[in-house]
């Protein structure tokens, strides 16, 4: 398994490379991610280009067997870049050019912005071409959908409509225009969604559309860079860098052409006062493997404290560093990349801590790091070995961005709801897919499809098909609510899927933060809140597990059972605390038969990792405190943070 | 008594209209009002005109009985309106073009607006001037003050100044423009007030004769329309119909040439964990009952979850959708017209619930609805009778203006301070007039005056008359503070009011937040807050009810009580909880001789129409349990939101 | 000693002049401050002057004997200037021009203000060059950097960093402009941090000289203003008011080339109800008194209940208004202005309350005035006597600007800490200085140091020499962080006063509103929180004073002791609870040698001034209860807000 940094020769003066090159080396540091802000210093001017440094500490990292992943300096183009063309700075909402001095100053459609970021890309690429030490390219930085709005940006807008629709009939028919006197009769009377009020206070067909095509030009901004750098490097491996991030791109569709997944990934370093409230990024791990369904990268790892887009947060606890680490190798990674060697001492984001300080002496967290590379090198056998799963949770770009758009009622989040099934499967030790709603499902035992809101009829068809041919389904509320146009289904819901759970919903109740009592055929009692369907069964093999045990519709079915062909497909009305999920769970797991682990206390991740001739089982503590539990008949203790590894042969 | 829907063949395929309005007739709807927001409907090109679908869908309800109200459908121009007129969009307080997509683009006092709005006005009147079914006109939807910017409207602000004081030395001394130089010498240098600070930091005369403004010209452009709808339809009703809303205009002057009061009722659907939160939409009634002085129709009412401007809110209780419509008619109502028939499945007000779901099966809630309408055609003998008062409570546009410009201390709000007398003489089961401070007076025993901030000479010698005259009057802290203009009256306050209520106060302690104690002269104590005048007895006859027993002024004198003439004031120096009026207005109804019924439950509310040959009393539980309680030696029992009307006779 | 009033004849009619003046001198009043804001009373039209009516009014008061203070009207230019010369109006973040209306609404640097505003202030001191009555001028009011973003106040800005700079390498260089590509080519490419984004996510160095620029740049405007004055009237003393606004100037440099310092002084006005959370304004006085360490002037001084930024505050307790100025006078202020005689009647500042009320009757605050201007005539021999201090603290512009430019951590605040620090001398009697960094430091035993973050190499030395004489230095945690170009420093922190403290810092932890636990060698242990530095003790003569309890830090350096030459340096690594200071300076009080008092309540402030022959100690309680103590062997029992003053000759 690979350790890398994110490294700035630029930063630093000449003095400092072959010191951090050959400290870098001592330490077990495999690859070095280099010069995806650095345009100035490669064209201080325009026609001027100075890739002699570059050369140079590439050369360096190469007498050191060091590889090296570039960036495409294309974040940030030189200031001379931004006088020359003051146009091509993306414009905002208030439909004036957002101000420059941060970063991200360009817009992706701007001629000459890409006639300028295309020389450099060409020229990188081809310079480096031959140069074996560059394994890969990461293509800009921390891309967002494009949220640019200007004219440039509206015409390509305009074109998407027209190519997606054809007429404006059909727009006005697919978005339900007649509403308010929406009705468009010419392409210019369309423009993107100017204004800082609330998006539910636009026609959301309109706005998911508009995501979609966010989404979409952001992708085509990484095609036109990955195509240069194709051609000219083959066998370089290409990626870009996500995060979770306001205007999320469609991360499907943004891979699809690319070879490989890299994330940033920033764990909280806060220990949270209420254990319970222990956020993991397991979650984002899996989502990230499932991506392409294949190893993947993590480009910038938590080094230190986090600071720069808000006051400084907390020190890393001792372990955090690299059990974080260590973390993403247990769910998929085969490489990660710390962010960053050394901190900035200038700019603003010198607190964002590296894992050196500002002071250059190496301190504890470097320790630690020194650490985490050893152990990484002892992980070799396990490099390129899978994360076998029987379990899937299904993910949608489309819903990411349906429910931003229309908050369904206080406290709601996608993501959220999806996290209470995660963490509950977890609780069992279990490996856990995250995949896309558009997924080839075959050889699972079980698929949770939480909010199933904007419904693919494919999507609906193949899930029909999965159960019938035996597989166990999860569904919940605001599933099959809206067409593929995000407008509403006149049908009561869960629409498409009521044959399938056998029940429908007669009404539902936004609760909000309110909380209503849920009460299990069992006996248990659980907390609820943010929605409830009542639900109404209807199927004659359908099974009522629980009923709400307050509010007026007390008594009324909350989670239904259903047969359905050779399989069972469940319905969760409401939102329930993290609990009633591990509960609900434990009985699902069973009647699939998937085979868990008992007894596991919180925040212990158990996953495993197999491979050709080996299975190797990451054993993680994920809390601030030791945790003690019984595994196989053997006591395990493990510290805070501590990663333990088990291998056992394939027999 | 009539019982409407509110209905939008536009958004629903021809297929719907039929069965739509069969299920209407069957369910007992009396009236549906359309249209207003159809106009790229009505004429989806400039010169093009397609009335004949609404000409359709108007026979098919002659056809069945069912009678129409037509919204002008003036709040939004359709799109090739505002591509032909980009500067006829509203302007902001940042002097640049609200963004569109959302509703009301248009500005009042654009000329072409202002052609095409008329010419469509002209011909919908024309139309179905000789159609009987069409029995009134709504004018364009739920407008608000002219908060529009741009440079038309400056202009037309700057015209009202120079109308209403002739030239700048006038405004410059009645505005005390001497503060910070701001002494106008021209009148360009006169602008609407722009930028987000807040209001208070602005000369208070110059904004409180801008929200004048505001609603006069708003006003100006409802006369504007109802002119061509009078000119037409001669015997059509016309109204426009109002909420409480961010710049609101002032009712009286709004349907001063309308014919009858409209109201947008929206109570809360979130039943609150402390009852004695709960708040009740009989005060909204009473006032808007009050702006004429005669019968009002709820042009929406609740039908379902709300949503859209926010995440959504909580299904409405069962009996609330009903109870509420008939708490409307409690407090003069003479037609509730529901917002929806069915909810939109598409357009960004999709999840604000009509009667019916998007599933188009009815539900719960339109059970409820249709009985409803068996009760209301029960109540046709009650249809047309009144309600009489013994008390009234005065409101003031201007006081509302002139406390949301300059707050006076936290915590503090006109319409807030009005509902604590409201509220109070509610529990004894009173009904009560909420009237313009400029209404006639006589033929009430008791006027409860809050907050008489800014003077109306005129209101002052009424008040003095009326109690002279043998009236009791209350009064309350920050009255005469200001003159007409929202200057500061260079007198002890209450200024003009000092000899009437016999006292004067010393000083003032704007506590907000902070709580202090009052003492009545009877033992009992009180909390209150908000605001405390030392007040200083002046009179012969004047009596010290109630003393702060709190702060450095403790033992200085609250609450007031004084002779006058033949009749009482009273003054209140500060802001109490609740059942502080509940106790002091027990005593004040006692010695008005109003009868009043004692020991009502919380939240039971009582009021009391009165025809020529029946009087009818409506008891209605406002509350989410069971209120039992006993009136004129009966046990009563009502259900969660139940309405009770008893008959009897006149003898 | 003086006590004076703000006074604006402009607001009130002739009628008043005669009787206000007559009840000023009855009651005491020295001094009138006035025409701050009365340009278009002197300048109704372009080239019209009316300066006879501020003949008169000086006429009125020269007859009484009392004094003028003359404010220069150019804070609010007149409404025909801002319609002649639009774009002197000043430019915000947004890059548009502030909407005018309230006050402020002129650019420092646009020509055509400066020509006629030059023009006033030749104008006014030529005509009152003679008057002996007018004995000081204050420039313009309330002055705030320059953050006004127009394009002349952006070439200023250029300017300014070429004089400073020379050229671009350096500029690049020094800001670290190489991180995001942010290396400046061409001058045009530098703007103002346009944006309301946090300050944070721009280059910290080109935040901090932005910063300076805008001090500089008002201080330029200040002088402009001081050369007209000086030259007209060469004996006149020059002030500007200042107080605690969101762009603060440099005081220091502000007040270089003026005569005296002049504050607004608003104590707040609530009682807080836990009574540790009482603000003491004696923090602002000694940080005012030290900017030219002499004597100076509250020009606005609280009067009545605040209002007008925000809803109405409390009232004044009985004896604050007295209280809070006697306050001032302890704390080395010659004269206290009390704004304002009465009460505005019109404007927006209508409800920042003066002495007398609205209603001109003068009431129980202007009988305390009375009272007060009765305790002033009898200090007339304290006037002039000095605040004589074996401590002091140091505070910096720089410091100020760069912890605001980058908050390091929730809940820091710079002045927070340096309070921290004062309140707990406080405590204990003393007299306490709070000097400019670059001041001269012999003559004090203790130097207290907080937060010595942006690091000027001349203060590091001038501390080094410091304790090698034998004084006594506190330094803190963020000390030592930046270069004076507010870059890291790359060294151990605390840098530069490693040596001094003998101790370097390992690790930081931002722990932010969390707390950790502190114990100190003796046993006693404190909250602490914010910040924790884990310190080695590195020195031969070291000692660990106190140590983290909580954490995994548990156990490590907090708070350490150093021998440095013949004197003591602390480093306290952590932000402790107020008790802990108490605690710690109680032991190097001791060990400095320097006299304190012991057992004094909270919020019993002592200070002490001392003429040639006369030596005033000031007992103040700056508390709404009573608070008794032992003071000298003597009960002593003070009323709230009583400031009693004991003299006694020098023998």
């Amino acid at each position: 398994m690979i350790i890398g940094v994110d490294y700035y020769p630029e930063h630093w003066g000449k003095e400092f490379w072959i010191p951090d090159a050959d400290l870098m080396r001592k330490t077990g540091v495999g690859i070095v991610r280099m010069a995806e802000f650095a345009w100035s210093r490669l064209s201080p001017k325009e026609g001027v280009y100075t890739f002699e440094w570059l050369d140079e500490i590439i050369g360096i990292f190469r007498e050191r067997g060091i590889k090296v992943i570039l960036g495409t300096p294309t974040n940030c183009p030189p200031r001379w870049f931004c006088e020359k063309y003051p146009d091509a700075i993306p414009v905002g909402r208030d439909a004036r050019p957002n101000p420059i001095g941060i970063r991200g100053h360009r817009c992706y459609n701007h001629p000459d912005f890409l006639r300028h970021a295309g020389d450099m890309i060409e020229r990188m690429t081809k310079r480096y071409a031959k140069e074996k030490t560059v394994v890969a390219w990461q293509i800009d930085n921390e891309l967002e959908a494009n949220f640019c709005f200007c004219k440039r940006c509206t015409e390509k807008y305009r074109a998407w409509l027209k190519e997606k629709y054809g007429d404006l009939e059909s727009i006005n028919k697919f978005y339900g225009n007649e509403v308010w006197s929406g009705e468009y009769s010419s392409w210019e009377q369309i423009d993107p969604p100017f204004g800082t009020y609330p998006a539910a206070w636009l026609n959301p067909a309109y706005m998911l559309d508009f995501n979609r095509f966010a989404s979409d030009d952001m992708i085509q901004y990484v095609d036109f860079q990955a195509k240069i750098i194709r051609r000219n490097c083959p066998e370089a491996k290409i990626t870009t860098n996500v995060w979770f991030c306001e205007n999320m791109p469609d991360f499907y569709k943004t891979f699809a052409g690319l070879d490989f997944v890299s994330f940033d990934n920033y764990p909280p370093t806060k220990i949270p006062e209420d254990a319970g409230q222990f956020y993991s990024h397991a979650f984002h791990l899996d989502l990230m493997r499932g991506i392409k369904r294949q190893g993947f990268c993590v480009m910038e790892e938590l080094s230190g404290e986090p600071g720069c887009w808000s006051p400084m947060g907390r020190m890393p606890y001792p372990g955090m560093i690299s059990g974080y680490s260590l973390q993403a190798f247990a769910h998929g990674a085969d490489a990660v990349v710390h962010f960053r060697w050394r901190t900035a001492v200038s700019g603003a984001e010198m607190y964002w801590h590296g894992l050196i300080d500002h002071s250059n002496v190496p301190g504890r967290r470097f320790k630690e790091f020194e650490e985490l590379c050893r152990v990484a090198r002892g992980l070799k056998d396990i490099a390129g070995t899978q994360i076998l799963s029987e379990v899937a949770i299904l993910y949608s770009a489309d819903n990411e961005y349906a429910f931003k758009i229309q908050p369904q009622t206080n406290g709601m989040y996608y993501l959220g709801q999806i996290r209470l099934f995660y963490e509950a499967l977890m609780k069992y030790g279990l490996n856990i897919d995250i995949i896309g709603e558009q997924e080839e499902l075959s050889g699972y035992k079980l698929i949770v499809a939480p909010e199933m809101y904007v419904t693919d009829p494919e999507v609906v068809k193949k899930l029909y098909a999965f159960v019938k041919k035996g597989g166990t389904l999860v569904l919940t509320n605001r599933s099959g609510v809206k067409n593929k146009y995000n407008n509403c289904i006149m049908e009561p819901l869960p629409a498409p899927y009521r044959e399938l759970v056998g029940c429908c919903v007669l009404e539902y109740d936004p609760v909000g933060y309110d909380h209503v009592a849920v009460r299990f055929a069992d006996g248990s009692n659980y907390r609820a809140g943010q929605w409830c369907d009542i639900l109404k069964p209807e199927g004659e093999e359908t099974k009522v597990l629980a009923c709400y045990n307050s509010e007026f519709y007390k008594g009324s079915a909350a989670i239904t059972e259903n047969k359905y062909g050779s399989g069972t497909a469940y319905y969760i009305g409401t939102v329930g605390e993290q609990e009633m999920y591990v509960h609900l769970l434990e009985k699902i797991l069973q009647e699939c038969g998937i085979a868990y682990i008992e007894g596991l206390p919180d925040h212990v991740e158990i996953t495993t990792r197999t491979g050709k001739d080996i299975t190797a089982r990451f054993l993680f503590n994920n809390a601030g405190e030791v945790r003690q539990f019984i595994l196989d008949g053997k006591e395990i203790s493990l510290q805070p943070f501590e990663m333990r590894i088990e291998r056992s042969d394939i027999k």
